[in-house]
């Protein structure tokens, strides 16, 4: 179903994420899958890490949305990946990809290729990974940067929300890719769940910027701030453009 | 030995662990490994976390205590930790089982029950994962909760320490295992381990609560908690409860 | 090249460092991956960390400098860092050896040996560490204490900044090793190099302390020490002592 994307409705993606606390199931690098957990936490979804190949099955078949990360990928979770999809398309279960620096490893891309093949319900990238990658129009496609782009179907729009220190505080990348997934748990419509997840983001990183005083004190208050972002500071905060297409 | 759980026997442990500063190894999932890692050391003991098959005999062999945690529970690791209680049970080193989501994984379930078998100093879980374990008499039971009950071999107890912002950073379970195995290594009662681990956690947490805007800033100021928790503070502060059986 | 090891060449690494931002390849354990990430961030430097046998070759031959820490080594890892220092030698790229615990594992110490004779950039290594461990004369020797000792080729300094905080927050050690090896990625005099690395994580350290109450505090100022200390800082505060030999 398609849906305005205004600022009520980011409202009310966010209230029923709070409401329903959706259980995101996220195979993901090791280096971020503390930040990232705290993350979901911090909003009120409900994560769970398993990538052990007698485990994934089970766990995705009970997620309400799953996130396929690619960072410092391996074997074993390449193949785990590709069973955690298959669990979700069966299940329609809502899932996200971000092929992190797939254009620095042969391995992620190909694979990252086979997965979008898949039908994800929306591949988060940044620019250098968008220049190797080619989704069909009804993946929405969210392209990270200074200004983030979202486009899917015919449809796009940008998000101007955010700060400098999320660059700056390594897995924030990854953490807007699981923040993506739970929106898709409890948002059908593609455009809208990827806008309430940046401008959720984004607006947090507003909040907490002016508190901090480095990229140590940005993490710390970065997590409050998605602790207790309200409907209300998404629907007075988010800037959101369409295309004039 | 069995002693009484009263404010001065908590606050007798907290001294000693500072005072012996106990080697503990954790097997642990990879999410919150950092976490577990920096709880144990602001409190004073001193953690290893490998979960290597070539080195995990000698890491046991040299610890005063071991945590098994089967969160993000892969094949190697199961072994492993089969090895680590096969060591500990020889040395007479306590053992603490955090059977994290058993029910939730067959596979963790089946290696909970193996390993109970193999006699640990305590289990610690929560309710759904006690419904699906039975251990003997003479192991402790920590079920954790709104409020935590400890019972081994007809005494049991109630803490009512804690905040509710514990359950909104990603790991605190886990570090309570964690501070239940660093108190084994310095208490050989399991009862008054528990009690001393439980009250521990609890009243740091409720020192760091009020000094918190979020949960990302409570879990700095836990760790700060945990750094200069004094046994003055426990005496002050633990709420136990003995049952009136 | 030997240049002279003063506080203005110090702050000139640092103020290289800024502006080149060389990518740092880290072989790490998983427990402080995160804490490395965000260290070498914060200062303005580019980690990687995959250590998956498909990508190692490709992300060593991109980095400017290579860390190989045996922090928690498995098999794997062990035949990756292998890998790794192969590409780095080729490639003349500089790499810096952490052997961590080396004293309580066989394997760790027989793979320090082999790596060693390999020819690391430098050895950042402990007391304990250091008794087991004999590189040649070429070699950078990083022996870390209450006071830093460094020693290549006749040369010998000692560092002694630094605050006892940092000895109760995990991975600070390794995020020293992680430096060092970003400061190998802009100054090819190994003496210096290493003493640039020890005065920015000490001075920062010392800046981070006096806003600290415990060690939860203390990690999170740090990484903002590390984010604004600037030249004028180390060329301050820097406490370098040349041996009188």
């Amino acid at each position: 179903m398609t849906r305005a994307v205004d600022a009520d409705a980011l409202g009310d993606v966010l209230a029923r994420l709070r409401e329903r606390r959706p259980r995101v199931h996220c195979l993901l690098n090791t280096v971020v899958q503390n930040l990232v957990a705290d993350g979901l936490t911090a909003l009120g979804a409900v994560p769970s890490m398993t990538s052990s190949p007698e485990e994934i099955e089970g766990f995705v078949a009970r997620a309400d949305a799953l996130l396929v990360n690619l960072g410092t990928l391996t074997a074993e979770r390449a193949g785990v990946s590709e069973r955690a999809v298959a669990v979700a398309a069966q299940r329609s279960t809502p899932w996200v990809l971000d092929p992190v620096k797939c254009e620095d490893s042969p391995v992620r891309l190909a694979l990252a290729r086979r997965l979008i093949a898949a039908g994800p319900f929306a591949v988060k990238l940044n620019a250098s990974e968008a220049a190797m990658l080619a989704p069909q129009g009804g993946i929405l496609i969210v392209e990270t940067g200074p200004r983030d782009r979202l486009a899917v179907a015919g449809r796009e729009i940008a998000v101007a929300n955010g700060d400098p220190l999320l660059a700056r505080v390594t897995g924030t990348g990854c953490l807007a890719g699981a923040i993506l997934a739970a929106c898709a748990g409890v948002e059908d419509d593609p455009l809208l769940a990827g806008a309430a997840a940046l401008t959720i983001l984004g607006v947090s990183a507003e909040m907490a910027a002016p508190r901090s005083r480095g990229p140590g004190s940005f993490a710390v208050e970065l997590l409050d701030a998605l602790g207790s972002i309200a409907p209300s500071d998404l629907i007075a905060h988010a800037r959101i453009h369409h295309a004039e297409t």
